[in-house]
């Protein structure tokens, strides 16, 4: 009887083109689809919640595939761990209902964006943070995330290169925190433009520098002009927190 | 004039054989000596505060030498940064005096033992944390942590190899957090026998399990029994954070 499966995943960008199969460079979802070929003899095409861009690393990234084989769904985790190379890891298997689909089901996500701001660069986490060596006012950076809040036409914080119907996304919230030296911004909203989060990051690390102040972000938003923002931070930064659904 | 400098140190210890220079394997004082020889063209050898063994990380090693030569101080850490591999990464060089010993000044340290505790394995943190599958009583491990505050004989806390005069050793703090599925055990004290840090947060991580009971962790220090502690937990949780100085 076929069952519909959702996985979620943890996994380290570094050594991948990301989430989405392709051509050129290996990318996760082909390690996740080829493990389940390898354990079930059968080809799947697993549907992720969204792309992950390459190095961009995620805590709970999900995807759904439909299966009919005797493998009782919560084993499909420690079975597939056994088979994927080890920066990617299934945490958690289990049935969903057959309309569940890990994209369109969706109703937000949560992704976490860190910056280390110190001098040098870091020996131990380059991978997983954003190295800004400018001392950065995090207090500024608070204040001026508060005009993300919201209903807003993001068109200003969207790379080119993606195809879609509106630019139109609802930021739920918006966190700026910091432990020593790293600075954690994190993002849950109902949806995100091609390298929303990092534009925003970007321009919120402008902020912290002095160089666009405080209030001027909430004119950038209105301008829907890509030139007024910050630049797009390092992909290695970029973390896929949670994915939301009912 | 010959000068005494100072270098703090982060490294990420998955690549190395450790800290100390060796025949069998690449360590970091190799590394960072080699270095300074291709900067200055002199064959220095650096005191480091301490051995770290292989795959154990270091926020902030420590190490000095004397050299004469025209490089300002502060500038050691671009400079050699700039020869050495991405992993190892000097945070600050500054002049000290010349009586001041890394190892022989130092009046304690600070390490930090960083536990996963979950089903899953990291896929991003695996040589950064120790994976503890069993879930753990935290607040058992912090009622236990107080048995080792002040000066102990931790002779049972020690694994053999070392060459030492006395196994006293004082305790200053030891410190639980938690944060989601992380568990941080901070001990900071006057010095460490070999693989302390690593059996303490091993028994610990029994006590957390429930097959040490709490109150028992105050007769295996007063019975100077390795084999009654737990076991010496992986390398890669270890990192050394601070080393003191007056």
């Amino acid at each position: 009887m076929l069952k519909n499966i959702l996985l979620i995943i943890e996994y380290c960008g570094k050594n991948y083109a990301g989430w989405q199969r392709q051509q050129n460079g290996i990318s996760i979802q082909e390690k996740i689809e080829n493990a389940i070929q390898e354990l079930t003899g059968q080809k799947i095409n697993i549907n992720g919640s969204g792309r992950t861009d390459a190095k961009v690393n995620a805590l709970g990234q999900c995807a759904n595939f439909k299966i009919d084989c005797t493998i009782p769904p919560p084993n499909f985790s420690m079975a597939l761990n056994s088979i994927l190379p080890e920066d990617i890891r299934i945490l958690e298997s289990f049935e969903v209902d057959m309309d569940f689909h890990a994209r369109y089901s969706a109703t937000g996500k949560y992704y976490r964006y860190t910056i280390l701001n110190r001098k040098m660069p870091s020996a131990i986490y380059k991978h997983t943070t954003c190295h800004v060596k400018q001392p950065l006012d995090v207090e500024k950076m608070i204040k001026a995330s508060s005009y993300f809040i919201g209903e807003h036409d993001f068109r200003a914080f969207m790379s080119a290169g993606s195809n879609i119907k509106t630019t139109i996304r609802t930021i739920y919230s918006l966190n700026i925190t910091q432990n020593d030296n790293l600075i954690f911004i994190d993002i849950k909203g109902n949806g995100f433009l091609y390298n929303m989060v990092r534009i925003i990051a970007g321009t919120l690390a402008e902020v912290g520098k002095g160089s666009i102040p405080v209030e001027e972000v909430k004119n950038i938003i209105q301008s829907h002009d890509r030139s007024r923002c910050g630049p797009t931070l390092k992909a290695s930064g970029l973390c896929l927190m949670e994915v939301f659904y009912n």
